[in-house]
């Protein structure tokens, strides 16, 4: 997988490139992430790659012209697939698209910055806008490395043997389970005992019934969506009823 | 205000917390934001940070002792407010929430990784959960970042008077109008007429036609929350109709 960064500030991704999970896949060639300075490829006697806005308005505005010939260079050097613009008008990021844009061949991530880019640019040049959550950034950076690191680690061979891309939040459409490790009691607060004697059928269906729990305690959207027994429907949804009626909190 | 993040992999940050505009508020002193490294904390000889699961299962979990003695270190240290852990189990993050934390004198974010962290981590020392959105990183630094980031733009100060932090994306719980900078005419594509008239009232009516028809064709469930007269909403909704019959696309 090939993936371009179209970006004003490519320093900003060294550390994120470099460390931990992704550092290891991209130094083991497992996948190739590539920042790309827009600046360079501005027609401007200083580089310039923004103006004020026709119209008014606080802010700058990011040029086209830098926009589209670094794509076309991104392009002409093999990096395919569709071209995402980072842009809080976008399309919500959720797993399921994280999933397919971990099915493509590459993909090129256009980083705005500043009051936003000229619209012709997104025209030429952009398939889609993907947009982090209903929050605004100072930029498209941080929005494109999450988009990264979260394709990275469904490409195969990034997380090692030991580790589980299938298990975690929103897999099976439930949050996660609580996870306990030693030691068994710390400042006083001990380890589930089912987790200790080894049957892993109890274990795995202790892991089910807080997996249900607390989806529905902290994020019915999900539950009402999530597939499950009409059993475990009624039975998380009477447990939690029981609890905050019992005052018993379980936090 | 003070940002403390806790984290095993502090190297990640220096890109985005010494660049663009947050590395100007930094160098500024308009905000203290501190990658603190939970690993020399480990109480253990070797710096270990996390462990097997109890129960079994894929994946390390990171364990509770070396987390909770940075907290407490942390909070040694100066740094107040309530402790964020980010997780996909959280709360998703909103403009609303950045607005509330933006005006805190401080908070400490504490990013996960491997598999997740100790339950009893959790309940000693996290005051609340937050998620980026429904998807999966490798671990809570990015997520970590994108508030940061969200965050420091409604500092005072931080964004310089040529930038508006409230004209923005869901400050009107709106998308935004498109954007144009010059030149007038590229590559056969020209600004809409009206940007260039200097009638202020027409601009301004325009870009806030813009913005709703914007925010109903990609958003829906934000154009049905957001605030607008009774006119405004049959219009838009009228308009795109009018759009997709005739087949105008005029993206």
């Amino acid at each position: 997988m090939k993936i371009a960064i179209l970006t004003l500030f490519p320093e900003m991704f060294t550390g994120p490139l470099t460390t931990s999970i992704l550092g290891r896949a991209r130094a083991e060639k497992l996948l190739t992430v590539e920042p790309m300075d827009i600046r360079p490829f501005s027609a401007q006697k200083h580089k310039n790659t923004d103006d004020y806005p026709f119209g008014g308005g606080a802010g700058m505005v990011m040029t086209a012209q830098p926009i589209v010939d670094c794509v076309e260079a991104a392009r002409a050097q093999g990096f395919t697939g569709p071209c995402l613009y980072m842009s809080p008008r976008g399309k919500p990021l959720t797993q399921q698209k994280v999933r397919e844009l971990s099915t493509l061949d590459g993909f090129l991530l256009l980083c705005g910055h500043y009051e936003g880019v000229d619209e012709r640019a997104l025209a030429l040049v952009v398939d889609e806008e993907i947009s982090l959550g209903d929050f605004v950034l100072t930029g498209g950076e941080v929005a494109a490395m999450a988009v990264v690191d979260a394709v990275a680690r469904l490409v195969p061979g990034v997380l090692g043997s030991s580790q589980s891309a299938e298990e975690e939040s929103f897999s099976a459409g439930l949050l996660e389970y609580p996870h306990y490790t030693r030691p068994r009691e710390y400042r006083g607060l001990c380890v589930p005992e089912v987790l200790l004697n080894g049957d892993h059928a109890r274990i795995a269906a202790w892991r089910r019934t807080q997996a249900l729990r607390e989806t529905l305690r902290r994020r019915p959207d999900l539950f009402a969506a999530a597939p499950m027994t009409d059993a475990e429907r009624m039975q998380t949804i009477a447990a939690l009823r029981e609890q905050s009626e019992g005052g018993v909190a379980e936090d």
